[in-house]
């Protein structure tokens, strides 16, 4: 072969291997563009189009009311929107380790099992799990305990939500590189504690704000929650929570933080206490940390904003909770929700004032003040009634929300009737379906100002557990077209895996 | 020029003509793709999700057991998912005069506004006659009077809802070609009969099926409603309907024979008792009522898959109605549908039978074989109790279903109470806020029934009115993908005038 020839060849072989090095780019290029790099996965729990709704008329009408009834949630603003039914393998009312289960999973199974099958002997392959196995990090953030059903179908595989123990230290087990916001349920146990577990499998622990931001990306595993944490190892309402608890938007922030990689995150945050405000009926509680929801959502937001072209959010709730309705018979067509802004405590802090009034041998009128102070309701006298009517009259809005918090005598009769039973016993209260439908399983006089104050501001309720409405999915990102759509809540799951390029069993 | 180049000039000549041809069939191609040639826009009057899925858990549960929880609706299986805003410009709960002005039109208005502006002065445009000015045909049909607010707002503009005569000529002159389903409400007044006003200008009346069914394309304009209406001039409800009333479906088939032409078509559908089912707190009534909105949906299904590349379905509700909810604490996370299989009248049609029965003295034993009839509940001896149970206990469902429907004591004196107010004139019944909570302003007994039947199913209702919550949006074909997202009603009517490349004022 001649120089000429073979400078020719070679000019050849060149140009060919850089058609393939560029065919090659382009195409990773385009696997690059196609599949998210960091994912998040937003549930709200107890959470439908509902509990948004309320929390944006409540942003609307009293935190800005500039904004006319436009507010949105970062949620709402997301440009894909999906409906998904939540029905579990035997109930068209889902439990959460149901819901989780398909949600992270992508299989039905009955109301109560984590991420196994009906007969608790086959284990599902969660999403996460999937993604850690890929190479990515992997982040569970939650609300209530971080062993509770809804992040422990991530992590976890166990026959029932109940065993906290056993899943307590699948956590230890996992691998996962961030755990942030409540508690274990039951560290201790046959298998020694989890925490130790925890800590023997490389994690730190940290309680307190400043710790946590002590953290750096090199810190190794974490296992983050609150010094404090309520009776069920959750973090505090929001709308009680002191200035020093870690929020949840803070536990994502940070994790959002540690675990940026070059190979990617998978993110679950559960806005857990939504649902438990809402088996209660608190209807202000559930707005509170729906907001404390979607400003964790605003920290994905703001990561997506710096990496677009990488990032995946998708938000949905696991199921409706309590029937809450954006109206009621006795306000008809009206809406009052400046009423609930003047609620101070959730019901379960009320609770604690409640017992201690009971303990102490407090009457009803002692203890006037306490709901006032928790919940706004007003006990006026006929005096008083007359100088806000005059008041109002003259357009002083504060005094027409005064009246309209004032309690009647019907009203009293109710409260009275519900504190009778408050003090007593629990086993002592009538069982009947009756008194159950007028309090549930919650303190008779907690639920009953709930109840009238919500009422007031033309917000019902249907019931103390779930409900079967199908949940509403926003997405934002790489791939968040795929979530256009009706489907089941199985679905996400499987269009989680398909855009990550990850298989569930 | 010789004969050589003059050849190849024409050549050249010809070869641009050929190019620019094809570059206008490309864009022709291109405009005739983009935009749609048929446009459906249904909407479900007091439809929201929580409507569609109670008619799914119906279906799936009741009408087809083997579809075990994932029965779908037509519209539920549209590609394309939205969620939209339903407030009105004085409230977050609105009126469908307000909701349909900003479905039709693009404006928000004050609630029983017919198509413009607050202070009824400025007359907005509907997206049906910017339609019928680009020279589309266009059809009108609802399930309540033609005449009612929704239907309304596509051919009227009115300052009050109420103005049925003044809307009755608007119809009279609208010039649109199809109108079907309910009747005109105030037909006489002091323009004259409105009826008459429509023959005058072109319309053909037709109040029975075979006159419909010898409709053809060539009839010129139609005006068509069943011989046969409710009180308030609607159809029947479904769940009523003989079988000589012509159907929903049957409305909208004959509108799209008699629509289609080469300059294309707009048709509006309105599933209008929907939400007076809903109003009164009557589950299965709404349910079926949904069933004959969604097969009026399937028949433009149909003309869909024969014109898939012209053709656009847009579906959604105008707010939701009662505060429905898929839950009910009585019944905790149970769902019993099959017990509302049982009910066999809607709450009008025991209304006539129980009017009857006061006005001619009976007492509540003799209505409760009435009250069997009608809603499936059962007034059981000890005896056939205990031989239900036996059944039951051996497996028999309809058994179970039976004693599911027993009425107890508690639910008896209800029921008895409500009966003692029924039998009184509407004028002496109490007014107060109680009362008004437990019937509305309906018949006092028939809704204790309904509320009664449905809290056994695990149904439950918060108000007599409607309530606020966002509706869904489903869309299929041509610029169908315009609809995901999560935005406000009057986007809805934008999104329609610029797919169809019309003008809103």
């Amino acid at each position: 072969m001649n120089l000429q020839k073979h400078k020719k060849c070679m000019a050849t072989v060149m140009k060919t291997a850089v058609i393939s090095m560029l065919i090659f780019l382009m195409s990773a290029a385009y696997a690059y563009a196609g599949q998210p790099k960091y994912v998040f996965f937003f549930i709200g729990d107890g959470m439908a189009t509902v509990q948004v709704n309320a929390a944006e008329i409540f942003a609307s009408s009293v935190i800005d009311p500039d904004t006319r009834m436009h507010e949105k949630l970062g949620m709402s603003q997301m440009p894909y929107h999906g409906l998904a039914t939540t029905f579990s393998e035997n109930s068209y009312i889902t439990d959460s380790a149901a819901a989780g289960t398909a949600l992270a999973c992508g299989y039905k199974t009955m109301s109560g099992v984590v991420a196994m099958d009906a007969d608790g002997t086959v284990s599902y392959k969660s999403i996460a799990k999937a993604a850690h196995e890929a190479g990515m990090k992997v982040g569970i953030v939650s609300s209530v305990s971080i062993d509770h059903a809804t992040p422990a179908v991530f992590y976890a595989n166990q026959p029932s939500r109940g065993m906290y123990h056993e899943i307590d230290h699948d956590l230890a087990n996992s691998g996962f590189e961030y755990f942030g916001g409540g508690g274990l349920k039951r560290p201790d146990g046959s298998l020694g504690n989890a925490y130790d577990a925890a800590i023997a499998n490389g994690y730190t622990i940290v309680t307190d704000r400043a710790a946590l931001e002590a953290l750096t990306p090199d810190s190794g595993k974490v296992l983050a929650y609150n010094h404090t944490l309520d009776g069920s190892k959750a973090l505090y309402y929001e709308l009680d929570r002191p200035a020093d608890h870690i929020s949840l938007a803070e536990f994502t922030a940070k994790g959002i933080e540690l675990l940026d990689n070059p190979n990617g995150f998978f993110m679950m945050v559960e806005g857990g206490k939504i649902d438990w405000a809402c088996h209660a009926n608190d209807a202000r509680s559930a707005i509170e940390d729906t907001f404390a929801f979607d400003n964790a959502i605003k920290e994905a937001i703001d990561f997506y904003n710096a990496h677009p072209t990488e990032t995946l959010i998708v938000v949905t709730g696991d199921h409706e909770c309590g029937g809450l309705t954006i109206g009621y018979a006795g306000t008809g067509y009206g809406t009052y929700y400046d009423i609930i802004n003047r609620q101070n405590q959730s019901y379960i802090e009320f609770g604690k004032v409640l017992s201690a009034a009971i303990g102490s041998g407090e009457t009803f009128n002692d203890i006037k003040d306490d709901i006032t102070t928790a919940f706004g309701l007003e006990f006026l006298s006929a005096f008083e009634k007359r100088t806000l009517e005059a008041l109002a009259d003259a357009g002083d809005h504060e005094a027409s929300v005064t009246l309209r918090l004032a309690v009647d005598n019907y009203e009293l009769q109710d409260l009275m009737r519900a504190f009778t039973l408050s003090k007593m016993p629990r086993s002592s209260r009538p069982s009947d379906r009756r008194t159950y439908e007028l309090y549930g399983s919650y303190d008779p006089l907690t639920v009953t100002c709930t109840h009238m104050l919500n009422k007031k501001a033309g917000i019902a309720w249907t019931s103390y557990s779930h409900t079967g409405v199908p949940v509403p999915v926003f997405a934002q990102g790489v791939t968040g077209e795929d979530y256009v759509g009706f489907y089941d809540n199985t679905d996400i799951a499987k269009k989680l895996a398909a855009g990550m390029g990850l298989t569930l069993n």
